[in-house]
């Protein structure tokens, strides 16, 4: 075989050949590395951490100087949560879509005005408009505690750090108007030292350790789940905490597990009731959104998929990956989100959702149905004089019966993230809701009303509401007026005890 | 660089060493190459196809002088059919493990043994051991038409073609005794010229037919599923077929649909039913086993799984690929079935399997006990002189209630196939059986029965069974009579009409 030397000698254009070709290679190596070294920059950028930000820096564009990626990717949480075959940023009004939950809800703020929520940064906004907030008439008057501003953004921590969490729990809510300013956002979850996730609400960490159980030894990937969990779960106000008593102190009910079943029977032992139903006079409990509970029951936990896996996927944008803060129902990302592992169709995907949700709904809304006779079943019983001993097992039904649907009802996803446990304790409510029926039909025939009663028409909103003696034109004047009068001047006045 | 032969002449052991080198290589590749002819050979003589086999052969044992692979695995369905926590080749007898079920089916021969199938090779043994079939006089003689050989093995589709489908729907079942002898296998599923998967029975065929489509489009892996949805699913026996009137025709209630509800309307305009019960009077449906019907509405099918892909799976050896003919429950072989796509481990898989089963039972459970409930309470309602007018819409309720926890209880798996439509259908049960007894609590009332009614005592298959009025001695010694006297003489009769 010849030497380079001697074919170069030979044939002299071949040297330059070789020249030019080594040349345009060292080109584009020179590219790529500087390909490579810019990508390493914006790398060091990302996920750099800085010590400016304060240790309780509630404003989200403070972060977002630094995190520009994931805040911008949180602003378009204002853009709503769902598909669009619901339209985007819509507030639905679920009481009207679905009159029976009026029906089911009363004499609880909730029956007059509970709609599906929107993107975290509606939060403040929302909570301030909702009827149920009420018009409260100085910055010291009710309806509503300080608690229930707790999940509402990152002010919250700053300000229970500043005036402690029994004041901040013992409070108004009014008077914390001109505090929470910022919906949910970085210091929610985020330690503005390290960037690593954390729990910033008390409730979480205190449930966990009455278990027994340590927070801080969350994996990273639990963290992913655990942040959303501090608002995302059933939670109640406990009158009795030791050294906060009568304060509406925020309590998760945990202590006896996470069922429906273990919660319920941790209420029944506490005596606990949120209202008495305004119709049927039963001790009655409201889910809050039981949504972390309800997951860790289906496969995707099951699998070790977070919250965070599904809602905030991994994106890349200019070489760089992160945490897509635009937390939204995946069913709007697909690709992001469930292509991930599922090599489906997106219409395929979107399909099993709606069908596994859709059988669940069924249930869900025959379990209404029932509920709402056996209420109004109980409105007669009542009237027609029958004792509060003949009444007390009709009512544990009734009130197991709706606790137990308004744990899957008011579980977000929860028809999609644990479908066969929906299903499960749906039964088990229907069960019970006719179980309650049929104690009714014996005490209703014994007194002479042996037929079927007529039920009301509650065949939309505003007959509901009627119909259970709700004056919603006052409400709204009234809370027209404080959004008007009062609102605009509290927003600007710090707390105040 | 040198030349081998300058290297050989100046190093002369190098050239033995080349030498020895070759022949080692030459000597492998031998090896290697007589391996890939060999199993080559296999191929061919797994794959060819034979045709001294008859076109109604049925024993099973012929086809396996040229598959024995498949025949050899078929074997194994001798060993009986589910997990090793219940045993391996045990006949589970279900109405001592859950006696309500005798309280369901009063009235019905089912109450007076039910077990747990076993594997293919004992359809013939258990279905003339079992009570059900009853202790026939004469080969003439009831209780059992033919029809209730029609899925007990390939001498079925030959004494179609010999005496006709109607002749053998009319025959008594005694009748054929001598005929059916082979247990389900070979010819029940394959084309014996091609070995393609054909259809042998009539009744899935008519009832593609009847939909207006033509089960010759269907592609291979639906027939798969098909072969199996011949025999695993809902059917009746029609009375009233042009050409067959009398005839207990075998028949699939498909013409509505699929779902619960589909075939239970389809029974409801047909006026159908099984059975009255004896202690309620409800004019009853008994569910068969709606396995196909449920397994479509299920992820696995929705995925385009066929029953063979868990229940035959693939399987090798002597590099012979071949369909695993041991059908069994995937539980016992999770590597060759699930795992193929899920990347799980064994006990986490048989674990979700569980679980989701659990979930179902629960409810499955509840409703057995409401039914229970319901059918005593409609019997006292009958002995203290409620009008048929006043029960008529509660045998309705009753009616449906029980065949829509039929519908699952008795689709085998389906529990697992479909958990979210299986605890949708038990919910509308659950409401149903309610509703019975919602109206049920009015008329006893009414007529002074205002408390609860005291339930029997159904704790063990003997009390529930001495409840409904069976007499099993008399039963048990019947049957043993047939069997030890009648039978070994009849099973060498052929068929006579």
């Amino acid at each position: 075989m010849k030497s380079i030397q001697q074919q170069v000698s030979e044939k002299p254009w071949l040297g330059w050949v070789i020249f030019t070709g080594t040349l345009v290679a060292v080109f584009l190596i020179g590219l790529f590395a500087s390909s490579v070294m810019e990508r390493r920059t914006e790398a060091l950028y990302a996920y750099q951490t800085f010590s400016d930000i304060g240790e309780w820096e509630a404003d989200n564009a403070k972060w977002g100087q630094y995190y520009p990626q994931q805040y911008q990717s949180w602003l378009k949480t204002a853009e709503g949560d769902f598909k669009s075959k619901y339209g985007g940023n819509v507030m639905r009004d679920m009481l009207e879509e679905d009159p029976n939950l009026v029906v089911l809800w009363a004499g609880y703020p909730f029956s007059k005005e509970y709609n599906q929520g929107r993107g975290h940064m509606h939060a403040i906004e929302d909570i301030v408009i909702i009827s149920r907030t009420g018009a409260p008439e100085t910055m010291n008057d009710g309806p509503m505690p300080g608690t229930c501003w707790t999940c509402k953004g990152p002010d919250v921590p700053r300000m229970m750090q500043e005036i402690g969490i029994t004041a901040f729990y013992g409070a108004q809510w009014a008077s914390l108007i001109g505090e929470i300013k910022n919906p949910i956002g970085c210091a929610d979850c985020h330690d503005p030292k390290t960037m690593s996730l954390q729990i910033s609400r008390p409730a979480l960490a205190e449930a966990f350790k009455r278990k027994g159980e340590d927070l801080a030894k969350a994996t990273h990937q639990e963290m992913r789940s655990l942040v959303c969990a501090q608002c995302h779960v059933e939670y109640y106000f406990k009158k009795d905490v030791p050294g906060a008593e009568g304060v509406n102190y925020l309590t998760l009910p945990w202590d006896k597990g996470f069922s429906a079943e273990s919660m319920e029977a941790y209420y029944d032992v506490a005596n606990f009731s949120d209202w008495t139903h305004s119709i049927s006079k039963t001790p009655m409990l409201k889910a809050q959104h039981p949504d972390y509970e309800l997951y860790t029951t289906g496969v995707h936990a099951n699998r070790g998929i977070s919250c965070a896996d599904c809602h905030m996927p991994y994106r890349s944008e200019g070489g760089m990956k992160f945490s897509d803060h635009h937390k939204q129902s995946p069913l709007n990302n697909i690709s992001n989100s469930c292509q991930v592992c599922h090599r489906e169709d997106t219409e395929r995907l979107i399909a099993d959702v709606y069908e596994r949700q859709e059988r669940i709904l069924e249930s869900r809304l025959k379990l209404e149905e029932l509920l709402v006779k056996a209420h109004v079943e109980a409105g007669k019983a009542w009237e027609i004089g029958t004792t509060p001993e003949d009444m007390n097992g009709i009512l544990q039904d009734i009130r197991h019966a709706q606790w137990r649907w308004d744990y899957i009802a008011a579980s977000h996803g929860g028809s999609f993230h644990s479908p066969v446990e929906s299903g499960r304790v749906l039964s088990t409510g229907i069960a019970l809701a006719q179980e309650a029926r049929v104690k009714l039909a014996r005490v209703l025939t014994k007194k002479g009303v042996d037929q079927p009663i007529s039920y009301p028409d509650i065949s939309t909103k505003a007959k509901a509401q009627e119909y259970i003696g709700l004056d919603m034109k006052k409400e709204n004047a009234a809370k027209k007026e404080f959004l008007e009068k009062r609102y605009p001047e509290w927003v600007n006045q710090p707390f105040a005890k």
